[in-house]
């Protein structure tokens, strides 16, 4: 338990992985509603749109609409999707959002073609491409990324020795091109990881790159999600991408049932029972919660936002016993 | 991760839990239909009724007829809960039933008196007079229990010193009828527990008590509950109660939500793809999970019944593959 962190940074992502995966229509301003309500929650970096090809993810045709109408709150940074130039030209057109720039290697060729249409080399030489067109445009390049690190719907098993050699071909394109990169973010975007599997490959990373900061990106389709995060926290993981009300799931991964992220208020009751600060008032994103399962016309699989928070409880408690 | 267990037994409680909570009405026949299929995953041991008043728990008025018409399959423990004398001779009247003795403190009186109608210092009195009445049966206590062990809907935090002395009243009492008691049963009954309160307790617990079994029986009200597994299996316990499906909830503990317990297939799956093994046919049991949603007639919390195991999507996979 040494290694749990005082402080955890949540990058949300429900609107970007929600709306790309809801058989909507959404109206456009009821999503720019769900933004705007997580924008007053303490969250200090939300992704809430994805530019890709709309005949793909018609969910997200009115990407432009969404980025032109939320309200920007100082101090939180408000962040796009994008899987191609174009994607990325669409975002840095708007104005209005902080594109940070990032490279990704994917360890299963199969997943790669479906989401992406490249082979593993492919992927590579356009991980090289990418950072010479953020350069153009100025962007610094920050993040390093794995999808798919703990296994693969359509490959099974990972390596963990294969996706560190991918971690290590990473750090050499970057380094190719004189950059320090900063964060790694592990992605388990088809819920095969368990909590020894991350604290394997945590733990493996952490021994070879100690100063690189790693985040996990963790989907709960298997409903480990939160025991995952719980063992990423244990090695000292600070960084975590969530979803509020566990929206999502990636549109390519042949997902089935509750395929969304780890859900947001969930790990941060889980963060603030233990003591961890997360910077974000839990009670009110446990309303956003509801008013995303409102904007989506369904329920959601998040639990806290049912089970309600112990600390109206406690308050209610001790309420209670003044009286 | 030194202290996980390499084998863990499951005390599936899925029948017990679920009929008390369910709104139903639900037939006698689909819930022997639930049991039987339970029978035939591997699980060991099956609480399959409770006995109790059937005007405050109106779903186990057919308590006696459920145990009628079980099939007994050889190796399989069938167990009951009952919370008073007149609850106890009726199970043993079925005379199909193994009937285990256990005593139990609650460190929160006033869901003790919600629950069982008895101040704390009437329950430590109750459990005595529980010892003798298991004796006159000739019936073996082996169990401790604290319900409530992690926090109170009513009461708030409880200090786990608190705990600590209601173990120790409890193998007190145990010691001045010459029992041995070999395990210790710590139930999370309103999901207040996380990770870190689980390691913390069953720590202070095995520290103190060495050679004390410590079990878990932990509800998913707040979606913490495969996390609290898995702290738990990081201290060694290789003993947890869980419902198939994620059934249940306490009709007295003022649960909203997905109040169920750890959801049994959700719990294998986590302790199979970790190497730990349970004696239960994973694949098997997940059909049960469906069926129970099926007997109940609405859908239920776990996740592996609907995001699918990894085991089946392995075969699939090599199955491609060689194709």
């Amino acid at each position: 338990m040494l290694d749990i962190p005082k402080f955890v940074e949540i990058h949300e992502e429900g609107p970007r992985e929600g709306f790309q995966i809801e058989k909507g229509p959404i109206a456009t301003k009821r999503k720019i509603e769900l933004i705007d309500a997580l924008s007053q929650t303490g969250l200090r970096e939300i992704q809430i749109v994805s530019f890709v090809n709309p005949k793909r993810v018609p969910g997200w045709a009115d990407a432009e609409q969404v980025v032109a109408g939320f309200d920007r709150r100082p101090g939180v940074r408000y962040t796009a999707l994008w899987l191609n130039d174009k994607g990325l030209e669409r975002a840095i057109a708007t104005g209005r959002l902080d594109v940070v720039g990032g490279i990704a290697l994917c360890p299963t060729e199969k997943f790669l073609k479906l989401n992406q249409n490249r082979s593993l080399d492919e992927n590579i030489q356009a991980q090289r491409e990418r950072i010479q067109i953020f350069k153009q445009h100025g962007i610094l390049v920050e993040r390093v990324g794995i999808t798919a690190a703990f296994g693969c719907n359509f490959e099974g098993d990972i390596s963990h020795q294969f996706v560190l050699n991918q971690i290590q071909q990473l750090l050499d394109i970057a380094s190719e091109s004189g950059l320090t990169l900063k964060t790694l973010r592990l992605s388990d975007t088809m819920a095969w990881a368990t909590p020894l599997s991350i604290k394997r490959l945590v733990g493996a990373v952490r021994e070879r790159y100690p100063s690189l900061r790693v985040a996990l990106h963790l989907h709960d389709t298997r409903g480990m999600a939160i025991a995952n995060a719980f063992a990423g926290l244990e090695m000292g993981v600070d960084l975590f991408d969530a979803a509020v009300a566990g929206l999502g799931g990636c549109p390519f991964a042949d997902h089935r049932g509750a395929a969304g992220n780890v859900c947001t208020e969930d790990l941060i009751f889980m963060c603030h029972e233990m003591g961890i600060e997360t910077g974000v008032d839990l009670d009110r994103l446990v309303e956003v919660g509801q008013l995303a399962e409102d904007v989506v016309g369904h329920s959601l699989p998040g639990s806290v936002k049912v089970g309600g928070s112990l600390q109206k409880l406690r308050q209610k408690i001790a309420a209670a016993k003044a009286a």
